[in-house]
């Protein structure tokens, strides 16, 4: 049978949506398009002439073009946003909600017009409400639009624990539920080292500030910068998520999904274990959580509500 | 025999130094250490930990560390020196040259004295005279300093070729000699999609308007992106060097090297193809120019002369 | 839109097979079905038990599994074929060639049946005049028929040569036209080390050694074993023939090609210079021969001839 | 400072010896020596060359050498021994293992005299008396000398719990204790899917089916195949040993250690979690056992005992 390559869009040229850009096409996962609006149309066209030129060093075999031009886009197998704006001082969260909801409904009426079978991954802030506004604008069903938020959590307390314990990365995991940053559920008891749980190779307190240095982990990379925020590792988050979905992997990863029942929660996007594989996110994984991880589970939600009732 | 990470050191954590300091950690060549000055200590950490989160999700064990403290870099088997400034509006050649001259002093001052054997690779600009002015500073032998420019022009070279046959990139090879740029000695009838000689596949017109915007390929992406210039292809291309150094693979490689006498030329640096193993640059290899090649490296030779003549 | 992995059969499960499954599926290129005899069933779906064991430790997501029922090969993409007998002491060629013609048209009729869209590479010996076989037994389309020779018989050249010259394989090629082994036609004029010419850098005698040792390339393995033939280079020949396709690369490699003119030959497969990809055979390219070439290559489709001319 | 490339060299050029000697090449952890008694010395040869001729197919810069000439190994970083022989019909025990003991005390005489220096990794069966015979053979710390048994207990593990759960290999771990197959101490209860306890995935009953597929797992391929024992998943295991010794990773890896107090056993071999980096076993992590657990381990350590004691 002939054999196309898979063609991934990545909606935002900044920092982070370029990032992605290059680590995908650096796994070979498919031809990529780069897309910004007409004012970034330059610049956009710029970082994906240079990642082009970074293939024949790099060995990899994928077409990276770039545009402001969405007919371009037409046929996405998988759809990633990065696009929208950051908060600046003064400005109202409902500002900020509402602003990138604008952004995301105009994405997404561009992203359904020419790639009406594609699956969507968000990483736009505030994450879990943006999915929400992406996942009513498209129409698609909750299998083809999914949030990422956990991943990078994730990633994060695992460099942190892999530092602490001076074991490699690869050896690492961790598990959290619900939202980002501040609202993120950190489940310790499934984290481990090797396997072993890592409540019995790091003192509960050392491991708390370990939790509470991933929860603020976003704002660490800002304060840092001084201007602008983290853009490697969510990038990494993004192409580890587009590559369970094209390569069809059957992955466990946590994915911001459509809550229908599932943890006692309806019409919710929110940080739950997912399968993602081949049509997107396939499975919602439901666990049993002890009261106090409901019960901090209970208010990621209600700060995903507040947020998602503020969108008009 | 106990295993030892190499050690990796970038000078200059802007957006060729960190995205060097991210392919080099991605191939686990070694652990990263991405330095800058006082000023911008706090973002050279910022981009170094986010690096270093990536790491979990992409799966490379290579610590990324961010300083502003040479002594970090103790040791180091290879630095790679992306520092510098580039050409302002309104400021003179002259001016450049000297301000990198003195930046490049400054920074080999410090290599040379934490890690007196390392290897050292120069992307700042004018490559040939900073990459001249290093190994005056350093002291060091030949072998261990060289500079970049021909992998990068090569592979923009590769990127339009492969795009105007519509052929893989890795079946596309370059050969240039001589400056970076508008200095730039291409050898078309050294390059091939496939083992065969371009000349046979694309009409002299054609192939004459690649090489003419390989020459200003480093322009376009300046002109494209309003604000800035290219970092990924750079950044792949240090990369390139540095695997075949510290992996000893014994590379041909384009390396802008010390001529001793090679091709006719005395006391100059100057883009040739050469042999990069674990020593460094072992061997340049001589080539038969034709008349019209060897005026066109006469001419590029005279450009990096009158270049290194600004020096102070 | 949904995303499926890839499939490939590959038909005998010898060491050349099983090898081949290994490496199909550490490049994720797809699910690999393992096929042999029933007789061999229980060896076969051992040896697919052990890959696919090895699959936790090497981090790769393709299921191998082993079978004799081609009913398991169903809407494959990609079939390679490895099965047939190798010549024993006192088998004359016309026997061999007959054995294995039986064995390609039978199995040909099961992939037909079961995968009337895929593509089909073929390794078994004589190789020419079994891809042949297989074009004309199944009536697929030259395109999605093709044999290997070429790939390994440069691989041999190019391991040779980096020996020669102490430079990585990386930077060597080779180029080969016409039949596998003794009826192989050099082009050592296309053959490179950083893309300089051999001629510059190999005295013509040693290269003329070095072309006669890559002829009989086959034979210095055979003879070393023992006892069976060579299986890593082989199966990593048709391993990256697979990857062109399946990732629609179209890279510039030989490939066994039903040749309709080309060349001046008619009704005939020869290894000539293809462009592999999604479609399968997607170009063959044609080149300026030499008198000399010419004639060589005229001598190896005389050859081929004479074996399809066996063929009942 | 000068690069020069690691050194393994692999004991043995069966199966098993030579797939990890192309494992190994293929993820450039250095040049390899593949070694083998005089009487096999061209089929070493043969499957060395056949190794190095795929290499620049599949771009791996590693040379791979065949021996039967322990000189050739000298100044090895790390030695891993295949060699040995199978049990045979009729083929008491204690023959089987003084037989070996016997390879492994020349074998270890060679390595000893050539690469004082070396670490060294046993697969040899009955893998942890052997490995305590090279320890005692060798006088080298307990750092240098390990035995291989628990990644690929843990590999097929996981590539049967993949199955069951239709997920990635890359999500599933498992965590065992002891000695191999019949001995194996399995601990369920740190093995998950996706950082989830298996247990909450999969009944009692059929985890405890999947554990006691894994114990007889080695026993399953042998079965299968008819004539000889897996070998591609014990070759990847080794490799990844070696990877995170020569990459100085620190990987939490199970190994055969030489316990001296740990886990209440003095002067054996046994296998527990450790951590692998540069030194070779750099620690031996202990876990609070259950009754059950503790109970099986001994039982684990004594058949290891008594094997040890037939040694002369």
């Amino acid at each position: 049978m002939v054999s196309i390559r898979k063609k991934i869009s990545v909606i935002g040229s900044g920092f982070t949506g370029a990032t992605t850009a290059l680590m995908v096409a650096q796994k070979e996962l498919g031809d990529v398009v780069l897309v910004d609006i007409p004012d970034m149309e330059n610049p956009t066209k710029g970082r994906a002439l240079d990642m082009a030129e970074a293939a024949p060093v790099q060995g990899f075999d994928a077409r990276v073009t770039g545009t402001s031009d969405y007919g371009d886009t037409k046929d996405s197998d998988l759809v990633i946003i990065t696009a929208g704006i950051a908060r600046k001082p003064g400005m109202s969260r409902d500002d900020l909600v509402n602003t990138n909801a604008k952004i995301m409904k105009s994405v997404t009426k561009e992203i359904v017009k020419y790639s009406s079978d594609a699956i969507i991954v968000v990483l736009t802030n505030p994450v879990d409400a943006m999915t929400y506004t992406v996942y009513k604008a498209s129409g698609f069903p909750r299998e083809r639009v999914i949030g990422q938020s956990g991943v990078l959590d994730t990633a994060r307390f695992r460099a942190f624990v892999a530092e602490e314990l001076n074991i490699s990365v690869k050896d690492i995991t961790g598990f959290v539920l619900g939202g980002h940053g501040d609202d993120m559920v950190p489940l310790t008891r499934y984290s481990y080292a090797g396997g072993i749980p890592l409540e019995k190779l790091i003192s509960s307190e050392r491991l708390e500030e370990i939790v509470q240095r991933t929860r603020t982990g976003g704002g660490e990379i800002v304060n840092l910068l001084g201007n602008g925020s983290a853009y490697y590792a969510p990038a990494a988050s993004l192409t580890v998520m587009a590559e369970a979905i094209l390569k069809d992997q059957r992955r466990i990863l946590p994915s911001i999904a459509y809550l229908d029942g599932e943890y006692g929660y309806q019409d919710i996007y929110l940080g739950v274990p997912t399968v993602l594989g081949g049509t997107g996110m396939e499975e919602i994984i439901e666990l049993d959580l002890t009261d106090e991880e409901k019960k901090q589970l209970d208010k990621s939600a209600d700060s995903v509500k507040k947020v998602i009732d503020i969108l008009e």
